[in-house]
């Protein structure tokens, strides 16, 4: 121990000490003057978010193009109109983010190739299970140049691996992509509201900090860090927990048991990332993308709210009905991903080590009651091998 | 980047890697069917929970005396009966935890110097003002082999370095000393709701599993980590971050701000307790005591309420007011810690390194409006150094 306040050099820990190597950039390589070119592959809620956040920099930045391309799956309005027509008039997604003004550099364009072809840099914000499609379609119509980043949460955890987005698209489109994670809910991104989010990025610091150039704002506050797999996995295991956070809540079960649902969680998501990938990082989880996200999916969301239900029915109505009459069409995560990452951990013998991520499936699937959550000591004898499950194995 | 699956051996990383050494213990020098006997200090609302968890364990356990001693400072109820005298016949705390058992092995005892002359465990769990009177009158009156442990969580940060509990006891009374911290509500815990702890020791593995032993039960499960600097500052320190969620409370902020504000509050006291000790770990702030306590603080209570109230009325009535009207008699301790670690941090210059901690207390003061919670990015052109607080300086 130092004596307090000698020390005003504090220890250099892991994930702290990032160096910040010089790589040069696609952009760097156009020479001075160029202009990055943005496009937005997706138009839902989010994607709005994500437009009308890049849109109010590449106008304030000279390094940007002014004009911010957003592909939107075309689609007619009741009213007849095209949507593309209505975003182009109005500046404003009147089907996915009403009431708000996108930018007028925003172009919506329902043509997916022509809106990329020009782009150096893209921006993937669509429903994961879409992503296979439109990567299809683009292959050899983007440039050869361009960065991509990924800001799609939820990916197949399959036995083989886990189908990271950032992956698919680099594989398909042979090009580098990024991730944007965190506690980020769109509708209070888009009025303004005080957030963070993180950027994972595999080897090249000034893309990434071009990225957080493109995204920041006062409001909107991004940090860079060298773990795309870690941040992206974040985005996705944390449907899990929310899961168990809400048996809690359903279980009225209080604040304390829910804070140390949560913790446990968190340090789930952090062993089981470390497990798939050794590049993995300890300091991602005390990102946005980590700590946050998860403290605003166990708070709000639907996955905590669906579990809720499921636990205050005793696990006697299941998943299945009680998303169809609380969630008007929109589909659950956690429970599927719980399923996958259950298959995983059986397979390699795990289950042991992951007693929430397990008990959180066995309680979807009626195994055991929703009150099994708290009950891991009891029913897991080796707990304690968790503590120490990225020290042993 | 590893391919997906192949790792079975997670890397190691800071503070997973801890070495279990084996020192003798206290105990371990009595030799076989030595029997410790264990006496709490303090008899309050959570020293009763800890009495309640300690004696459950003392009846199971062969290495600990079934009598649990429990030193109250006397008082007289209003049916003219002395506080100990209802405990040890009704065993109950009537006072502090009503409608609860302690136990029967529980034993009140007026008496501080007969409380404790024959334990070789120290139990202190009192308001933290009263320790220094507590140690002064302990002096030569405990036993040499005597180990302690705190669960006092609030210290004075003094400008020549933190007030630390653990450290007062050890220096004044000539001995070791641990601490339990973590998000312990203690009436929920009381109810027997599922919780964590965390216990932080100075080198002795086998003194932390002892104290394990004796607290930990099924829905009490307790962590020994090799910190006890980082474990006993989370105890203090997120009662601000508590202030600043309250003030996002009463601004109406959404979930996704109050996350933002939290973890950037998690890593401020990170940050601020490895630039007070070299030794403390990243890690720690994984445990219940950090951000499993920060969860439990910002959701409920008090220094969150009475900072939700200053903020609704706009900073117009002053935490002296609020806390008279809202808390009974109860203090806050979120606002005096805020202006303790303000003035270390002007006087070390390092208040652009804590935006969130110091604006904090610029709002407590009326210096700033509340709804400066979520202005770091205008106000504090260097917030960037923060990300890289423990790196540069």
């Amino acid at each position: 121990m130092a004596p307090a306040f000698e020390t005003v050099s504090a220890p250099q820990q892991e994930g702290e000490t990032e160096t910040v190597t010089s790589y040069s950039t696609g952009n760097d390589g156009q020479g001075v003057g160029f202009k990055s070119k943005v496009t937005v592959v997706g138009s839902g809620n989010w994607g709005s978010v994500a437009a009308k956040l890049i849109a109010s920099n590449t106008l304030k930045l000279n390094s940007f193009h002014d004009e911010v391309r957003m592909w939107v799956f075309e689609e007619t309005l009741q009213t007849g109109e095209k949507l593309t027509d209505v975003i182009n008039k109005t500046n404003e997604n009147v089907k996915y983010l009403p009431g708000i003004r996108l930018g007028k550099n925003v172009v919506a364009d329902p043509d997916l190739d022509n809106a990329v072809k020009d782009a150096n840099m893209l921006v993937f914000v669509t429903p994961h299970q879409f992503m296979e499609g439109i990567c299809k379609r683009l292959v050899g119509k983007v440039r050869g140049d361009v960065e991509a980043i990924s800001l799609i949460k939820g990916m197949e955890v399959k036995m083989e691996g886990p189908c990271m987005i950032s992956n698919l698209i680099s594989e398909q489109l042979g090009i580098n992509c990024s991730v944007l994670m965190g506690a980020n809910i769109a509708n209070e991104i888009a009025v303004e509201k005080f957030s963070e989010a993180t950027v994972g990025y595999r080897h090249n610091r000034e893309i990434a900090e071009q990225w957080v150039k493109l995204f920041g704002t006062p409001y909107f506050m991004v940090t860079p860090v060298q773990d795309v797999e870690g941040v992206e996995l974040c985005g996705t295991l944390k449907n899990i927990v929310a899961i168990a956070a809400g048996f809690v809540d359903g279980l009225d079960m209080g604040n304390n048991t829910k804070a140390a649902i949560m913790r446990i969680g968190l340090r789930e998501m952090k062993a089981f990332s470390k497990l798939l990938f050794s590049s993995v990082r300890d300091s991602t989880f005390f990102e946005s993308c980590g700590v946050a996200d998860v403290i605003t999916t166990c708070l709000g969301g639907r996955n905590r709210k669906v579990a809720e239900a499921f636990a205050r029915n005793g696990g006697k109505r299941s998943f299945d009905e009680l998303e169809a009459e609380m969630l008007q069409g929109q589909k659950l995560q956690g429970v599927s991903t719980a399923r996958e990452v259950y298959e995983v951990l059986s397979h390699r013998g795990w289950l042991e080590l992951f007693p929430l991520f397990s008990t959180v499936h066995e309680i979807c699937i009626g195994h055991l009651p929703p009150s099994a959550i708290v009950e891991y000591s009891e029913k897991k004898p080796k707990l304690s091998l968790l503590e120490d499950s990225t020290r042993y194995i």
